[in-house]
């Protein structure tokens, strides 16, 4: 057993300049150097990835990890696959992918939710269930058993989402929805205890009157930061926060606990050597903190 | 409050290559953290600034900061416009702005004649005035009531300079002289009790013979390093050094002074999250220390 | 004497991402901040190098150093010559040279052929010695008194190595030999006491059967990590192992100990701000662990 090496991470970046952000969370987890790479195409991720496994002893392969992020989630999950197709056998780092913050924005947001509501069994609507972090939390919410409506203004890429999520999960509870005009999105919500709108910054995905409408809703969260407010009348500093009866949550609101948890994982990631970090890992992570 | 976090500083560069120069002032300043950004375009600086923004408490936004550098001044101020264009309201962190090292330079070229004369009232020649250097030492110096003579090459430049420093120092004494030839440089030197040489590298703007003529001279101070000397006769390592009873300072004589302050400056940043260290707050840093 | 400096590594690397590599060996050598900078082009390197030697006095110039890395060797020798080149009087910092490990690995496996056979006058075959690795083993070989065949499967390029090594090293015993088909590299075999094979990734350059038939053979080490073997039958993992009655040494046999060459000596850069790191250095230093 040699002695500790200093913790190293690499932050794999897609964008022309490197997350300041991801950086800013790695030095906080106590991450001693930053080997921060952007504009990373996946044909460089294996010369990347082997600095990393060829540098240090077996018993030292936890000191090094590597950090996908960049603002762009699809081309991060191309270059988390590429890393693992590049470990082999015992020649492996941990590593956590994290582009956009969706994974650890989808885990906070339903860790928020079922902090309220028991989600097994529970209906959940889920607008903008097609977007990277709307993908995610409908995942996360059928891991759990709630029984999930991904609503989307496109009925096929909602049905797109399904089949993805049922793939995954074979005893998932999912089926799509559309939701592009009001009616349609109170028809949707219709019965559900929880909404979570995942939709892109400044789109208002449902109107204050169709919301005082859901009898039934205990817990809405809005993941929009940007005015206006996805779910309208929802403020994006709401934590816990009562209005006409439902417990709301807005961006920011969610946005500590998705802190919380981001940093908690840069950490576990120099616990062993064989982690992947992905949705599952980050909200199983979440849970216990 | 929560534990002090490292010292991060974010170096925003938009050179090819970002300075190695700045790295390693900050690292000698304490600096825990660099996240160094080179090539950085105006419109990537919103998110790199939220990244400095949105990851820390509020009382621990004191502990990162931004630097912008690079070799051009005009881009390195209109990073700095964009840096704080994206604060808002308690949401900031201190921020310094040094491209080519041109605050620095100046503040430390006007403490050095301040040394030896009175600035309020003293007749003060700036060569190259229309320069990055030159137009802060011009500004500085209008802003201690010295009688500023902006000389240039071109007498169009000269007064453009002289109409920016009185914009901003409604008080300012300060007017546009020519000095294209030894026999224009001479007249605008005539009565000077400072002369401050700014221009480029390698470029004579006053002879030798012409420095010698001028009989109420008591300061000379050259801020080019590479021969020939701006000032003829006067050597880059001259620091205070007598020359025909003027005491005259070299660009490497100046640099020390340059140097602390610089380091001063980067320290600095840490103790409040809401400074924007520019020309005027640097130069006072300058002679506080 | 000022307080002892944070300890600071420029990493120059030509390739569009630095390598992860040399910065965690950086890292482990004690490196406090690494300056890490990829895609540099020779006439980048002198305003960074001037980041290096105009920052500190120079009794703490021992504490910056550069690492010019990168996986083009040719581009690296470049680099180096212009990092050099900048340099004036006291006026530098030590500075080391290992594109893609050529230096390294070129010393470790001589390290490893003199722990079997005295070097001066013994017959030596390098394979691939026109590769930037072999080349390099070709040069320290003949700098040690061994008798080397220089061979390649061009005899042309194979006598431009000679020359070159024969220009540095005025007493050299060095000679070209053509290896292109398994009887011209039997031949050229024939009477040598130490093999290294020094090709590129994935190319058999001696059947085993050959290897069998050279009866003077003491020691054979093959520099290729990736099947198919340089040389066959020699595994990637030997270590000394004996094979047919040779001691045979495979890449990562011979990675153990470039590996600790590597790490001594970045930390020897920090000894003193003079040195320039090149093969023989490198091999100097190797023995002396």
């Amino acid at each position: 057993m040699s002695d500790a090496k200093p913790k190293i991470l690499i932050q794999l970046d897609g964008d022309t300049q490197a997350s300041t952000f991801d950086a800013v969370v790695a030095a906080d987890a106590g991450v001693d150097h930053l080997l921060r790479h952007h504009g990373v195409r996946p044909e460089e991720v294996r010369d990347l990835v082997h600095g990393a496994i060829f540098t240090r002893a077996a018993d030292q392969l936890n000191r090094t990890a590597i950090f996908v992020g960049g603002s762009d989630v699809t081309a991060g999950e191309s270059l988390l696959a590429e890393v693992c197709r590049t470990f082999f056998g015992p020649m492996r780092v941990s590593v956590m992918m994290d582009s956009s913050g969706a994974n650890t924005t989808a885990a906070a947001a339903v860790l928020a939710a079922e902090a309220h509501v028991p989600l097994r069994g529970a209906t959940v609507l889920v607008l903008a269930a097609t977007g990277p972090v709307g993908r995610r939390v409908a995942h996360l919410l059928a891991g759990e058993g709630a029984e999930v409506r991904a609503a989307s203004r496109s009925l096929d890429r909602a049905r797109a989402v399904c089949e993805t999520v049922a793939t995954r999960i074979p005893r998932a509870k999912i089926g799509p929805w559309i939701a592009s005009t009001p009616q349609e999105t109170a028809a949707a919500a219709q019965g559900c205890r929880i909404v979570i709108a995942a939709g892109v910054p400044g789109v208002e995905l449902m109107p204050a009157d169709v919301r005082r409408q859901c009898r039934d809703l205990v817990t809405a969260i809005d993941l929009n930061a940007v005015p206006p407010a996805g779910l309208e009348g929802v403020d994006p500093r709401d934590r816990a926060t009562n209005r006409d009866g439902v417990t709301c949550y807005g961006a920011l609101g969610i946005g500590a606990t998705k802190m919380k948890i981001h940093k908690a994982a840069i950490r576990k990631l120099f616990e062993s050597n064989d982690q992947v970090l992905d949705v599952d890992e980050i909200f199983a992570l979440a849970r216990s903190l």
